[in-house]
């Protein structure tokens, strides 16, 4: 099923499953499991058949965060790290931002330091009521990576983020829910099937084009000055409806009350002119 | 009353109604709608007499979003438009951004698509109790427009918003007010009611000068990359209240528990180095 | 204890309590407490000694906003300010904006205009169930100060901002909570118990150096246009944990179950790379 050594990977019904699957150790995270992750999710992004992605992990707990006995980083100790180098969390977190699919995350038990915030760019966070999360970097000594002072203010505001993250407490489900991080709570032996029926209804009921899009409008501009040149890109991509066939099918199904047929490949439709393509 | 097609637009006691006006359309949404809605706020901001805005929907339904059936945009569809073209939802929801004066929308029934995002720049959302919303684009292989991109997660914060624009489902009214879309809930027979008496409230207790200030900071200065030159220009609207008398007004009203008088007016009192009206 | 006017500063136990000093007037603000603010801040984070500050006021109420009887601001009224002048809430706000050490602000009773303008950058707003809040300036002719058009909606919304803001209407301590403007609600009696434990197991169990780095971390990243130069500073960060004392000795404490020794200080040993330091 997989060639990956700390997760698992597999596609079924248009949905991909990443799994971490380190269960032993509580799916503490590693630089291969980062790497895997990454690598998974450009897997995903590319096979066209895949239409949305479930991230899990196998065991009891989605991951304690990162498993210090596994040899610290990928780089000299003493020399220290190249420019470049890249903090483990975020090659995961990073990557699931770039998405041009949905990614849902679905977490049971223990989600602690990199083990919540490699799912803050995820576009659901589902979680079992067992769940219990913790940015605790602050009670360790060291501080929140992943690119988690970005997310986390965006997904819960300032004062929460503050706390959860000044503190470094432990905190439960119900408490992730009321703020916000977390979408939905159910049942840990139910969690993985309402992964999936979302999963399912996203891969049979969106444009994957129309996804792909207004995610990044999302995550892109919500951070402009204004809402002026948001709108500058909405007018072009609205203008563009009349020649869309996704878009002809989308009203036409909607009025014929059958399911749609949407035939836009994100790996070749996207408009050209949208600015976050040219990175 | 007035000379408008497909909205209606009527001034009582400084309280202007802009209602869209097809319900045996479900108040579909029309270029031609757009063109007028923004043409009305023009009206009522620069009518000395106005003080608040309710935005409202004739019949059932506030909108149900774009009406196909009535011919679509306003440009060639072979050559498509020149670059300034305005997707319509955007013609309404920037003018009523760059408002003076507060907006109270009250929405009964469906709001959808446009529908909604028409409504994400008003100050308040106000909804029946009957109300269902829907950011349904991804649905119909088009895209969010109106800058609903950049309003949505101001309101709502990016998990909640990846959550509505990435699945497009329908939610009720309930959803939409514990996260934040909407600000009160009032049975539908009251709801009008309601949002009269909220602006009858800022009519009567609120500077108009103060207001246009207010909104507009929270506007624009919100999206800063700091607080330092938001309190640069706090400290110059602070320091011009010493020879304000709506300021002098709004104090010596309060120590005497007697309703205020204010003089200044939007298109006359408002500070000349506000950064905005250099647009 | 003190060699303040109008507020008063105390340390004990790791923590120094700020606490405005004027009940005969219900703490209503006046230019010397700002300054008296600022020096009691600057003089807390300057204390090696110090590791949380709590600020609270005296008597029934936190403070019921600028006190108009105490002479105004000082400039002079027919000259006006030079350029640089500081409105006052902003010179508290902006000074626990810029803190190094966490800031639990303990509100009784009103909390009124500056007086809850210049609690919005505090890490924790911990409120007894007794308090009222009001963003009231609207209804006084005048305009939201202390930066708080940039940390309002950051903390509640835009859509909650809005209302508070443009009504300027008074509302009580569970609706803030509600929104999200206070962490948590206690019995009057409790409150300043509750911030001192609150204090006590920040100081107890969290890095100085830390907690500083991801102060900063969120108020200063989370405004990027991107989560990329997050994770580039974030990646600086972790890579230096390998040398860290207070990383190795946060592992091993927790590893060993014991009540960490954190030994960096906030005032030497700060990156100095930190973007914010240049300032």
């Amino acid at each position: 099923m997989t060639e990956y050594a700390e997760i698992t990977y597999a596609v079924a019904d248009r949905i991909a499953t990443v799994a971490l699957n380190r269960p032993e150790a509580r799916n503490g995270y590693t630089v291969r499991m980062a790497d895997e992750l990454a690598e998974a999710f450009d897997r995903a992004d590319n096979d066209e058949e895949v239409r949305v992605v479930v991230l899990t992990g196998e065991g009891r707990d989605f991951s304690v965060g990162a498993d210090l006995s596994q040899g610290g980083f990928d780089f000299d100790a003493e020399q220290g790290p190249d420019p470049q180098w890249q903090e483990p969390a975020g090659r995961c977190s990073k990557r699931i931002f770039l998405m041009n699919k949905p990614v849902i995350a679905a977490i049971r038990g223990a989600a602690i330091g990199g083990g919540v915030t490699i799912t803050l760019s995820a576009d659901y966070r589902l979680a079992a009521t067992d769940a219990k999360f913790g940015f605790v970097f602050v009670r360790r000594g060291i501080y929140p990576e992943g690119a988690s002072a970005w997310f986390l203010p965006r997904l819960v505001g300032l004062g929460r983020a503050m706390d959860w993250m000044i503190s470094g407490r432990v905190f439960d489900a119900e408490e992730a829910e009321a703020a916000g991080l977390v979408h939905r709570l159910h049942p840990p032996e139910e969690l993985l099937d309402r992964a999936y029926e979302l999963a399912a209804d996203l891969a049979a009921n969106t444009a994957p084009v129309s996804v792909a899009v207004t995610r990044q409008l999302l995550y892109r501009m919500s951070s402009m000055d204004s809402p002026f040149p948001v709108h500058e890109l909405d007018s072009k991509l609205i203008a563009g409806i009349m020649h869309n066939p996704d878009s002809v099918e989308g009203v036409l199904s909607f009025l014929q009350k059958r399911q749609p047929e949407f035939g836009l490949k994100v790996n070749a439709d996207l408009p050209g002119y949208l600015p976050w393509l040219r990175e």
